[in-house]
């Protein structure tokens, strides 16, 4: 894990290096908590930046048979020493798995630990650690500065009050602008009309609208998208196992909403019509406010019942799920684009085998004004490792245009996941790098590293058209190298 | 790209320059206007050879942000020129896309340019090729002749009178003999009656049959079956989502033809059911004249109906589909092999998660007599690239048996497409020289040289039994090496 | 196909000869015939080993165009050395699949034959293992005891006496342990009454057990598991073309064998019941006996029906499926471990655009007692190749714990074909060599070598918690090096 982790040539380690390593980060995905930044929040020990949240390494501990109170710490948890020594014995039977690399990366990025975890260090990296990160320089903030990270988008409910994200617009931290990001999930559970109801009884609170029809929810989510943009926010997103693309009718719709008003959840054909609708209006509220809207699809989630009863969900059982998604995201697509309705949309899937019929879906809605205008995303959750990070940036590069790929996002709950961002760069540079020793490319540095730099950051600040903080210069905003033609 | 480009090491370069480079091209499947090579037509620019038709090119310009004058000129077109200049801003960011190969290959190829095309590039190069363009050993055949190119097969509708064949086969080209291919796709077109209607008059007209019913149909497309055989004809192509393979009764099969002769389009399980007899049926007639049949599964088309509206078919808005093909393709083969009627297929798979089913399933359908009589086709469309080529071949490899596979074909309306074997030939050169000099297969040229004459041309000689041109050597049409053993 | 074949580079030989290479082997799934063990036959010749049994070799022969007689032999054989003779000519044309590789792996590694397989070798090769093949060192158990093989398990139906597995177990054989292993497939079969009806007598008779309700035929199989676990079974096996997880209720079940019973059989909804009810039972008997459960997804099988009548099943007209298994897996595996009734479980899958799928899902039913609970299985059948292992080598790595595998097992029915450990050993060490090398892993040899005598044996020990021959030592048993934390 040197200084030329994987880059396996000349060419990419020079990519990487004149290119890649010193460009801003444009996190437009994360699960961060955004009181933690406002609050410029100290961790107490690697514990709990590690393990208070992160279902990917509850998992693994998991599979090597640690019981719970080490692990979830759900329902009861063991003391923070415990948990990281019973985490220091999970970590070499990691190899292998992107955990491993992405726990050294940490602490040697951060921690500046260069030894493996294991048994034998555990007790002393925890130490050192819990030391350095009292220390002002591993603030949230800090930790945020020195990544040196430009945007960062959150991701938020509706019926947020966004109080943080108002307190950091007024200014107070300058090499960084966060803003939320519009993730009204819940308003699709129609399945759930108990939960359903008390979020809707939520959203008429916040929004000042009584909502008892289907146009007055319709009027609250428009009023609080307008709410979001006025803190900076220009991004929606959809965690949705498949695309809803049924056809219906409107007063079939406002009646089965009725329904669920009155406590009666909804399943079938009417189920799927209200998603259908529902999620094409708010789909239509984003091109109108001229966003950009992010898919999550293929999730199965929830999967271990008893340990959800126990520990509820993002506790890590869920899966990639098989839901065929083809047919539908084209009629959802097509319906937007056909009434000039269609914002620019990123599309994730979770299981890798929709990779390039997603690439291939992606390029039939270009508009030929938006470069880029319909993205088939960074690889996601299952996929987010060394084989399905190439996987995605080689569909991309063979059915669609990796040179116009916004690139790679954190989509993490944790501040020290900055360094996922110099794993994908790496990636990328090798992919170039090697096609360059190979011929396949020419060997034209500037003319690659415009690519590569745009596709870590120039790509993003012109498809979103975010405010970027004023310390990003003219040249890092605008670099597209020769690779920039239109 | 210089000579040994794509070719990875010293045994790779062996195999394509001593066995593959030289041997001729058998393009048993291309979309080549065959009117044009009666006419040894002259391309007048390389927009013309380039941009008229290409959607590959049309779906990379879009992604860029190009509007559609530039594009693809319909409705309304720009001058050549500036299409020209708009594709030269495209090309530096197709970095990674197979277009970025297909474009220097055949600048390279053809022109003997070297350079990269570019915008500081553009004119020069266009002015360049334009002059060349115009020269005599720039015509249609002349290309063909360059190419080594010994056999090509168009693709032809029923009804088309093939007059250029006709012309073509009286023997003014001797080097390369040209061949019609069946692809009756409209006679499945049941769910349009009006469409259906139109076209089935004409194939009356042509055939001279009265078609009024489904027995009729099925007489005037068996009259123009063998048409197309008395123009040397031994190959079909049917493009279809997924294969039909319903149950159904002749008597309601009848009915609804019936139905679809008076105007009303079908649905549901009549369509199904109609589809299912009728394509049935063109594959037996496919067995009973000793053809080789290919089945072209699951592309989605039309996408973007807004677009379509504009633009028509083949313009750029398709994708890879999502068909469920396992079940229905083992019911359509085992029903035709159980009655001695399953011809010489080859499958084409569009979505690559199918890859290695569809290898599979093709090795349940040898009947020990025929080499190779079911295979598993060439990547196609959206897989035409570097990793599907190389995904293709390692399904057939792993699953079935490469050494019988017939190999490449241009599927091309461009006379310039002819590097494609070119490339393709590279890769499998690349694949058997990584396993010699990896020490997994022997390092005996004369054997692996073989294999690879044979996948280049000596398999599609054998298997498809069309007449070549006299210019072909006994040599080349029986060299199998010691690869050949039965 | 030297001492470095596969291997890559220096880490991936050092792993490989001092760790990988004198490990024991164990053989947890094989179709190998038990009385053959017991009665420690000698094969007469070559074609007896190789072309008497092996479907594999026979779908080779058929794509090449070998007549029947020569290929299976089914109806009418031709002699033996005529089927060798056809065989060494197909040998040649297999190059790329890994049946060139096991061939020739065989032949070099038990008869010290170098030279390659061909037409121009073929009775010289064939007469040298034939006198070899008589010698003692070539019987059954010799050809085990030389592989190093520490257990075999055999797979049996639940009405087999196990009279070879009995005489086995009175320790005649002391080098290796074989036991049987429970597959009750037939019990499934409710969609063929007069083949289950068949089966139930069998089983009545055996078991002693009248058997005319439902809860007769659980009584019966639950008599006929204890039976095999008094011959030290601890294992199940299920080969099903996908989960059954139908919701159903017992008196519906009851009524639905009742009617099997009288000899109708069941379709739809009602034989999807009952075997979810079954299937259901027969893995709470796994949990109830502390076993661990194999499930075989994904097989299609009987393809080619006119070749089915012919020749039965198991014949070479198999394919890979295309069953959706997401959804009913996840409900399986749910339902029982909200019982407290989930076995420890392996899941191999056909179609390898599963596999990250069943990674995931592996993972969400992990339970923090027992390491690596649910396993994804090693690759199987179609991908039983490197391109195949590879896949799913990477899969369980980046999805899953690749330390937690239980490794490589052979599913054939011939002794020569223990190279296959030797062969995915050789991929495995590969694969953490290439990493070690290029910085993913530390070049800690004692750590990454412990991972790799785990997954090719320590694993299977703890995991399975067989009893082991004597010879095998504390050492081998508890290996785990620097990888055995917990």
């Amino acid at each position: 894990m040197d200084e030329n982790f994987l880059l396996p040539n000349r060419s990419a380690e020079r990519l990487f290096h004149e290119y890649a390593k010193e460009t801003p980060i444009f996190d437009y995905h994360s699960h961060l908590p955004v009181s933690q930044i406002e609050d410029d929040t100290n961790f107490g020990n690697l514990t709990q930046a590690w393990l208070y949240g992160d279902h990917y390494k509850w998992r693994a501990m998991r599979a090597c048979g640690v019981p719970e109170p080490l692990v979830s710490g759900i329902p009861e948890a063991a003391p923070d020493r415990e948990r990281f020594a019973a985490w220091a014995e999970v970590v070499p039977q990691t190899v292998g798995n992107p955990l491993y690399h992405w726990s050294h990366l940490e602490l040697r990025r951060y921690f500046g630990v260069n030894d493996p975890l294991s048994p034998a260090t555990a007790m002393k990296i925890y130490d050192h650690c819990a030391e350095k990160l009292k220390q002002p320089e591993f603030s949230a903030r800090s930790i945020i500065r020195r990544g040196n990270v430009a945007v960062i988008c959150t991701t938020d409910d509706p019926t947020d009050d966004l109080a943080s994200h108002a307190a950091l617009s007024r200014g107070d931290m300058d090499h960084c602008l966060v803003y939320p990001t519009w993730r009204p999930d819940k308003a699709l559970a129609g399945n759930d009309a108990a939960a359903l109801n008390a979020w809707l009884d939520k959203l008429a609170a916040v929004s000042g609208h009584d909502i008892s029809s289907y146009s007055d929810l319709l009027e609250a989510l428009e009023a609080r998208h307008r709410f979001f943009e006025s803190l900076g926010c220009r991004l929606s997103d959809y965690g949705i196992e498949r695309p809803y693309a049924a056809p219906y009718t409107d007063s079939s719709v406002a009646a089965s909403f009725g329904k669920l008003r009155s406590g009666k959840s909804l399943a079938g054909d009417e189920l799927e019509e209200y998603r259908s609708s529902l999620l094409r209006e708010l789909l239509k509220m984003d091109a109108r406010a001229d966003w950009t809207q992010q898919l999550h699809l293929g999730a199965k989630r929830g999967n271990n019942s008893a340990a959800f009863k126990l520990r509820g969900p993002d506790t890590g059982y869920d899966s990639i799920g098989q839901f065929p998604a083809g047919d539908a995201l084209v009629s959802l697509l097509d319906g937007l684009n056909s009434e000039d309705s269609l914002a620019r949309t990123i599309i994730y899937v979770l299981n890798p085998g929709d990779n390039d019929m997603i690439a291939s879906i992606a390029g039939s809605f270009m508009d030929g004004r938006t470069p880029g205008k319909i993205q088939f995303g960074a690889a996601w959750w299952f996929n987010d490792h060394k084989d399905g990070m190439n996987r995605q940036l080689s569909s991309l590069a063979s059915i669609g245009l990796l040179s116009r790929f916004v690139g790679m996002l954190t989509d993490s709950r944790s501040f020290l996941s900055y360094p996922r961002h110099e794993y994908f760069r790496r990636l990328l540079c090798a992919k170039f790098g090697a096609e360059m020793e190979a011929g396949e490319l020419p060997g034209d540095f500037e003319f690659i590293g415009g690519v590569v730099k745009n596709i870590c950051f120039g790509n993003a600040v012109k498809y979103f058209g975010m405010r970027l903080p004023q310390r990003i210069t003219l040249k890092e905003k605008n670099f597209r190298g020769k690779g920039e033609l239109i």
